[in-house]
């Protein structure tokens, strides 16, 4: 575990490597993940998602300049799962490098396949929690978000920011229905274009809608009367207060304009997400999502060691041997599993 | 099983409830798929992916309608990810059973939620194997194109349409180099829109800079020199032979032009994907790819059925305590999940 104790310690290219390995190697990473353990919980994980064309990459580069500017360490995970093969995220890449290289205090890491842990979730997980270990404080996880596994990577944010942008036609907009439910914060990108103000009053429509029902779906949370909405400043309009007053939720995502390319709006994106950090704390919110991250990750480690462990005493043989009869129609895939899964004598 | 012998027996409404006991109930939907298996195997199953906004909901109608008209039962299974509480796609739904509505020889099913099977995909596989069972012909599977559960989906199809259309901007261009190495079929849909001309023409340079690695690396299969290519017809340009016409791939995609809001075009596409469909029987890769979908079915079976065997011997105490201390940090979820998997005593 030197490699451990180097990354830890601020050696960057320790760190690369540390991640490359627990990536590749399922068995590394439970071993590194079980004592790094301990040192993780620290950082604000903010996860970053919204449809292609919205400017995510240039917020989050953004984002990352206004906390280093407040001294902050930052990591950066940016998913690109659309490429399987060869790997994505590799354009994007460099361009953040250009505006945040040779800055220490800034860490970047493409995930670029699913390696060994079964799943973008599962290592996109993993490396934040390596480089929460690390040091970094905050951590921002840029997603596509317009498929299942971003969603299941928005969620194992704190905090999640959905990024919207005017004039992205009508299909995307009826996408934003099902996003919608994941945001914490929803910030309107490129907000010089003409039809923000739209998109600003279709989001707020949105939140009216779907406001009560989302809190109690998404949380399981019982509704609180009489917090103060915390949601800090709004510069989209007037302050909504939802379709219900009396059973407003405690926390309703603040709307912010931004125009990244050039720098306006981040700061205030910044605020509410601090804001959003507090209400977590004072409200249990944030426990209460901890744990569900928790036991979800339980489940997934159980399952994949489960099968691990199963194939371990099969020969390939027999899998190969059962795909090939399955194939033939002879066996259905249920009846062969209950087959490979039966004592041995 | 009385249900499931209504179901293939042509009652739609009996397919109805039977999927949704598929849907909700993880033992039901074993003993369905193991009882109904040896009926599948028949459909061909098309997906069609592609990023919002492309309209591929529209081409998917289109072509069902051409589909019918040839006299083949179609089901239409439309997945939309993006929302995990609510559930999606039901807009989309009506729009669709608009122009379908009355003909019995379709059957369209939106995937809301993802139920007790785990992941959509599994769904969505499971609903797949229950029309084809049910003796729909071709089964057309609509999905975002923009994620990994996505890529998941649309390879469980037998041929893959990748739809594009012009002016979505430069981020979707980057997306799409992810996307294509999944593309059996490439649809321009939109093409009477300015810029149709360069999205093929960015399609081809794309298709000619990855044709070599991506057959190699997506299938496994020896690249075999001189089989014809049997591409179809392709309106979009010179018939293309790639970079290196020794080692041409055995199947290049098309990239075909629609209008499907005028239904401009989407024979064509019925004609690629039979040649697909004639390609895939004749090269053998047909087999190959069942197999690969077969192996990857089983291992999920596996998985699921050992953590439900494991969870079923444990209290909810036992994993709630668990989850408790490492929410704490007294424990790593690795170790965690060791305890939870020790022999008990």
């Amino acid at each position: 575990m030197q490699l451990v104790d180097q990354a830890l310690a601020g050696n960057r290219r320790a760190l690369a490597r540390l991640i490359s390995q627990v990536e590749n190697d399922g068995a590394l990473a439970a071993q590194t993940l079980a004592a790094i353990y301990p040192r993780t919980g620290r950082a604000h994980v903010v996860g970053v998602t919204g449809s292609p064309g919205t400017g995510k990459s240039t917020l989050v580069s953004e984002l990352a300049k206004v906390y280093r500017h407040a001294g902050q360490t930052v990591g950066i995970v940016a998913v690109d799962p659309t490429s399987p093969f060869t790997g994505g995220a590799i354009l994007g890449d460099r361009i953040r490098m250009r505006d945040l290289a040779g800055d220490s205090g800034v860490f970047i890491r493409s995930m670029a396949t699913r390696g060994s842990l079964g799943g973008l979730a599962r290592a996109t997980a993993a490396v934040v929690q390596i480089l929460d270990a690390a040091g970094y404080r905050v951590v921002l996880i840029e997603t596509v978000g317009a498929g299942q596994s971003e969603v299941d990577i928005a969620r194992t944010a704190d905090t999640t920011l959905v990024v919207e942008a005017p004039g992205l036609g009508d299909e995307v907009q009826a996408l934003k229905a099902g996003i919608l439910e994941i945001a914490d914060v929803l910030v309107v990108n490129k907000a010089d274009r003409e039809g923000a103000t739209n998109t600003v009053r279709a989001l707020q429509a949105m939140l009216d809608l779907g406001a009560a029902p989302r809190t109690v779906a998404h949380h399981g949370v019982t509704l609180t009367v009489g917090v103060p909405n915390p949601a800090g400043p709004n510069p989209a309009g007037p302050n909504p207060t939802g379709p219900n007053p009396d059973s407003a939720p405690a926390w309703r995502p603040p709307i912010l304009q931004t125009v990244a390319l050039e720098g306006k709006g981040i700061a205030e994106v910044v605020e509410a997400i601090a804001c959003h950090q507090a209400y977590l704390a004072e409200s249990g919110e944030g426990a209460t999502r901890r744990r569900g991250r928790i036991a979800a990750e339980l489940e997934a480690i159980l399952r994949e060691t489960l099968l691990c462990r199963l194939m371990q005493g099969l020969a390939p043989a027999d899998i190969d041997g059962m795909v090939g009869r399955i194939a033939a129609r002879e066996l259905d895939p249920y009846t062969a599993a209950e087959t490979l899964l039966a004592p041995r004598p």
